[in-house]
């Protein structure tokens, strides 16, 4: 969540002594160049100035207590809004300083305590730390008085600036090794760096900041946890203090309900309970069996979508889970993403030595001695490379044992279904009739994450994608995209996911790194803006947020406790036609390449039944349901009835089963509901006499006696119509999606 | 094909003059000890010894030739049948003497040809050589003309035994070198060997043969290809010669018909015209990209199959495509089937060098030297192993490799379902309540056959299984071996196979190589054995060829040419259970392991689709089919309302097409015949007036016009009823299946 956000378009020669100040509403104020944007508040009115956080100069976000010369324009302008604590990023700025306040508390309470980073998260902020003691929840009462202490002393954040060598020696003099590490080899080229001041506490920072302690109304510490110097396994193990701040105490409350909703709904815990899924070390990490239940589940999402796309003019392929490495080199896909897939696979019994030697000699990592033990260690399996030079160049060394690994077989486990769908696309002659061909697959893919990010069926190294890719002309870009975004509105609507709005990542106008021609991405850019424009759909650009190979849009989708979810990708993609030449003859009689779609409007179905069982509680809708009906004999006297009704539902296709244990009614009903079973069919002997059932509705309860055809009638109605009844609206706190804006460097 | 049947249960004690011969009737015959089954013949009629091919010896063939003395059993008594022409195991022994026969003509024709096995096959036999000059096809005729000398020749076939020595001394003398090197190293504790000698030809040979020459009234040689010595491709390559050969030239030129008919119905010609399946070596040889056409065949088996399961009490799970190592030692697929598997995925970069080393320690082939440079290696990356002693085990040496490599996850791509199914069963608490549990799954599962045998679709290395396991209580192995019995029959009658009969494959009673009690073998061998002869279907027993882990069950499935295909696996095991600890909770409180059935009726989903597609020569059935109607417009004027027809169609469920090309309706209706739609509506001003459609069907052709309604409904219910028309059969040439009896050591 930690963001590099550029720092403010600085202009260091604007020595004037005034500025301009413009205004949201385009009127211009004259200001001397030392005054800050909280003057210009102040001048506004002393009320507006208690309530801001920062400032917005140009599109970034800077502190309040700037000098605004600092960041005026050629013109000499500076385009100023003023940030308050009802902006949505203000928060952000908030939570970052209070990070600062957590850090400052806790090198208070303890001794020899070395900053590493303390960015904002989607929910709150962490600081890392590495120092002697270890730090449990049981210590937060006293770091959370502290934290008040300072709070209420209400003192300022102060900035400075300094070049790297004094940078290093602060650093070094306040016995900051971490930072001292990351300012001689984190920053690149960057010649100076900014501090923040807050009172004894001066932390390395980017900033912005609020303008003092004194505004965080409401903090809380949440957790503590292991973490990494840089994320790196190998390295300094730090612990990681996460927490959460506010403006106001209401929305920290409403927020801490909102984590225990979270933590009551947590799909782990009810994926456990209701047999929906499992993840078994003995199997793998990160690798889920899907149980009878959550089968189930997904089966019938599967086959609710494939429906859909057959219906929209898709065609199913079906592609093997591996593929040979040297067509994820054509694709891009290899060695690039290497860090986030599994290891190949060798046909040989060395390619895993030559395999490891070769990213030695990418690092140039590799001694002559080394070298030579890894030629001896060759030759003991009767791989002689003659023409592996000692002293030629890696690249040249590499090409040898490539050129031998090409002889022997390597493939990879699927990172992606795309190279696959290419050589489908590419295995028969193509035309322009045949456009758009639209290709889906329910493809599993591989990825290795690491093991502390994985997290249940929502962080994996197995999951299955709803892939499609859409070849398709220049001129079908637009049409495509909408039915696209047709397509994914219809099918989270379905699964009643209403609340969301449409990112639309846009290409950097300034940047060069984009593949395609400035004509295309011209062209697709306005169609996709058109297509958001007409759908009368909520959405966003945010340019400089496409792939370097195409723009795309992301539903952003609000569950019913208010947090945000990215789903349903459209993305477009001029590369990878390029790169396997794909091609088709126009009805010009020349050959074209064609414009590639991916998208896939659940992700993956085990990110998508994560989210969902959570959205629900672990209550699907009935069309969803893994157990829609449990038919509930009275006595054993009625089992006979029961299993026969059963059997009625079973043909009328729902997902029935028969409670013939030993138990009272009463019994039977409870366990029922707490198997969150939709609807109960009640039968006893007057039920059988008649043809009738009693039905139960676990949301409403009694329904009353009917003929089993009427509750049929009535229950297939709710699963025709995908009738979604249970998901718990109205939280109102907003967390999630926001990015953390301003971090440490 | 070639087996390794044991030799006749010689007694070689059984010295008396005379015998006591007990022919099929229960008749004894007194003969001489040297009398052979051809004096038998002779006895009983001349006709009968000229169609006399072998004999059978409680149930082993032998040659007909063979003084009876030598088989007689401790009572002196030989349980005799003559095998004559017709049987159907005598073509086995035609075709083997019609290997020598065409070795000899070889050997007379070539110079420097060093024999190696000749074996028979399914469909005929083959020779492999190695010699210096290169055959072709082109040589067949003057091989073939050599072999007509040979047969008009009518020499007999005469049988020696050696001791090895002298066997080896003979092999030498003839130039066969491949022959001393099988004598000394490939027969074990074998103290002597048979020859069979034909005029100047002298092979090692198992045998049995035919009496002479001449009885071979038919035979033709097919093709060369080459081969490896022992099948090692590491090895000396080989030609190798294939042939066929019959009684009767009718039934060879039959037989001939129907290789010519296979060819033009192959499959991986079809698939490439029709656009069915691909592969592409870029992707990796044996795995195949279903194309679109292909895809929806599958997607239709799968849904049918699926919906079939699930009405009949299956639950569906998915599981990934790999596994932990650590889960396939405990299933016992690793690294006992190792060399059909893909090579492991290494979690270290240095995994596979470990793993290289520990198989080079498994075979006992590393020296110190090497051992050293190994350990080098391994501390190139990091790898230090202080545990690991030279002096030590190689034993103890693998187990610190292993412990190394426990700590760096090793993963597996699946080659079997079962061990993740086994999971899924343990993964909850297990009551009897639960019981039969029934998993399933299209499950994909790898195996690295061998570049040679891959044969498109049918012998891949990418197979998607439509698996199945069953856990149950040993009282209920009965019903459900019945219901897959059952599921099977109706499955394979559902695409229109139903010229099959059931192989039953139960445990050999002389041996204690089996897993699980007597008790329960007896059990579920009479089971299974109850549950077939109530079935009134055609099978088979063939005791000793159960798995170690339990009884099966084939369907031996005999396609509309005549070729029978092994389809249709329900097997038993009492094993994996056992290996997984799997447990549930019995009625009287106790835990008790559960028995396990597994079972596929289509086997795999690629298999059965190139099966479907030579069997169909790729006109599928209707409710198969990828294109069901193509909707032809008269003319461009047409097109509007072909379009709004095929709409129809599709809104009815249809797979439909619009040919809305610019071309003569003549051309439109050719093509649709040629891409082998299954009904086509021609649609002109005229239908489009009345609403109607004139109706084509590809086989029966024009249907006349009828209301679009009325065409629904009747290509529905074709549909519906899974009407199957298509197929031809009649062929009745018998091949395939008849494994090799009789072949060379």
């Amino acid at each position: 969540m930690s963001s590099d956000s550029p720092s403010p378009s600085v202009s260091p020669s604007s020595q004037a002594a005034e500025v301009q100040v413009r205004l949201p509403d385009g009127s211009l104020k004259t200001q001397p160049a030392d005054a800050t944007a909280m003057d210009v508040a102040k001048e506004i009115s002393e009320g507006l100035a208690r309530s801001v956080v920062a400032a917005e100069v140009d599109g970034t976000i800077v502190d309040s207590f700037r000098p605004l010369g600092e960041m005026a324009d050629e013109e000499n302008v500076v385009p100023l809004r003023l940030l308050t604590t009802r902006d949505e990023s203000a928060l952000d700025v908030l939570r970052h300083s209070a990070a600062h306040v957590m850090a400052r508390a806790i090198m208070r309470i303890y001794k020899g305590v070395s900053l590493a980073f303390g960015p904002t998260t989607s929910g709150g902020f962490y600081y890392d730390f590495d120092m002697p003691e270890k730090i449990s929840e049981d210590d937060f009462p006293k770091i959370e008085a502290e934290i008040k202490k300072i709070i209420k002393a209400k003192e300022p954040f102060e900035r400075f600036v300094l070049d790297r060598d004094e940078a290093r020696k602060l650093c070094d003099d306040l016995d900051q090794d971490l930072k001292v590490e990351h300012i001689e080899t984190g920053l690149g080229d960057q010649a100076t760096v900014s501090f923040y001041r807050q009172g004894e506490f001066v932390d390395l920072c980017r900033g912005p900041h609020i303008p003092h302690a004194g505004m965080i109304k409401a903090i809380k510490l949440l957790s503590v946890a292991g973490a990494y110097w840089k994320g790196d396994a190998s390295g300094r193990q730090l612990q990681r203090v996460y927490g959460t701040a506010f403006f106001d105490k209401k929305e920290l409350n409403s927020y801490l309900e909102q984590l225990e909703e979270a933590k009551r709904r947590d799909h782990r815990v009810l994926g456990k309970q209701h047999g929906l899924f499992a993840i078994n070390p003995e199997v793998g990490q990160g690798l889920c069996l899907w149980l009878p239940k959550g089968a189930r589940v997904r089966v019938t999402l599967e086959d609710f979508l494939r429906r859909e796309l057959l219906s929209r003019g898709y065609d199913p392929v079906y592609s093997p889970h591996i593929g040979r490495v040297e067509m994820y080199e054509t694709s891009g896909h290899f060695p690039y993403y290497r860090d986030s897939q599994f290891a190949p696979l060798f046909g040989s019994e060395v390619g895993g030595l030559l395999d490891a030697w070769s990213t030695r000699l990418d690092k140039d990592d590799l001694s002559k001695d080394d070298e030579d033990k890894l030629v001896a260690a060759a030759e003991v399996f009767g791989v002689k490379l003659p023409e592996y030079k000692p002293s030629a160049s890696n690249d040249a060394k590499k090409d040898v044992l490539h050129r031998w690994q090409l002889n022997h077989e390597r493939y990879l486990l699927k990172p992606m279904n795309c190279p696959h769908h290419c050589q489908i696309f590419a295995a028969q002659p193509r035309s322009y009739r045949q456009l758009p061909l639209r290709l889906f697959e329910f493809g599993t893919v591989y990825r290795h994450e690491q093991t502390g990010e994985l997290n249940g069926m929502m962080r994996v190294r197995g999951l299955t994608q709803d892939d499609a890719h859409i070849f398709c002309t220049a001129d079908q870009v637009e049409e495509e995209f909408r039915a696209t975004i047709e397509l994914t509105k219809f099918v989270l609507e379905s699964v009643g996911l209403d609340d969301y709005r449409v990112q639309l990542s846009l290409r950097d106008p300034d940047s060069s790194k984009y593949v395609g021609s400035e004509e295309n991405w011209d062209h697709a850019e306005g169609a996709l803006r058109g297509v958001l424009e007409h759908s009368g759909l909520s959405f966003n650009e945010e340019p400089g947020e496409a792939a370097f190979y195409g723009p795309k849009a992301d539903f952003m989708v609000r569950d019913c406790i208010g947090r945000s979810w990215q789903l349903g990708t459209v993305q477009l993609d001029y590369n990878l036609p390029d790169r396997f030449k794909l091609e088709y003859k126009g009805n010009d009689n020349a050959t074209h390449r064609p414009v590639m779609i991916h998208r896939a409007p659940f992700g993956s179905l085990e990110r998508f039944t994560g989210m969902l069982i959570e959205h629900f509680a672990g209550a699907f809708p009935m069309w969803l349901s893994p157990e829609q009906i449990r038919v509930l004999p009275l006595s054993d006297k009625s089992v006979e009835y029961a299993t026969a009704v059963a059997k009625q539902f079973d043909e009328a296709g729902f997902k029935v089963t028969v409670d013939a244990s030993d138990g009272k009614v009463q019994a039977k009903i409870r366990n029922a509901q707490i198997d969150l079973v939709n609807y109960m069919a009640v039968v006893g002997p007057k039920e059988a006499e008649s043809g009738q059932v009693a039905l139960r509705d676990r949301i409403e309860g009694d329904l009353g006696s009917m003929p089993i055809k009427e509750a049929i009638a009535r229950l297939q109605k709710e699963v025709e119509t995908r009738q979604v009844r249970q998901a718990v609206k109205g939280s109102t706190v907003s967390i999630a999606e926001s990015g953390g804006a301003a971090t440490d460097y």
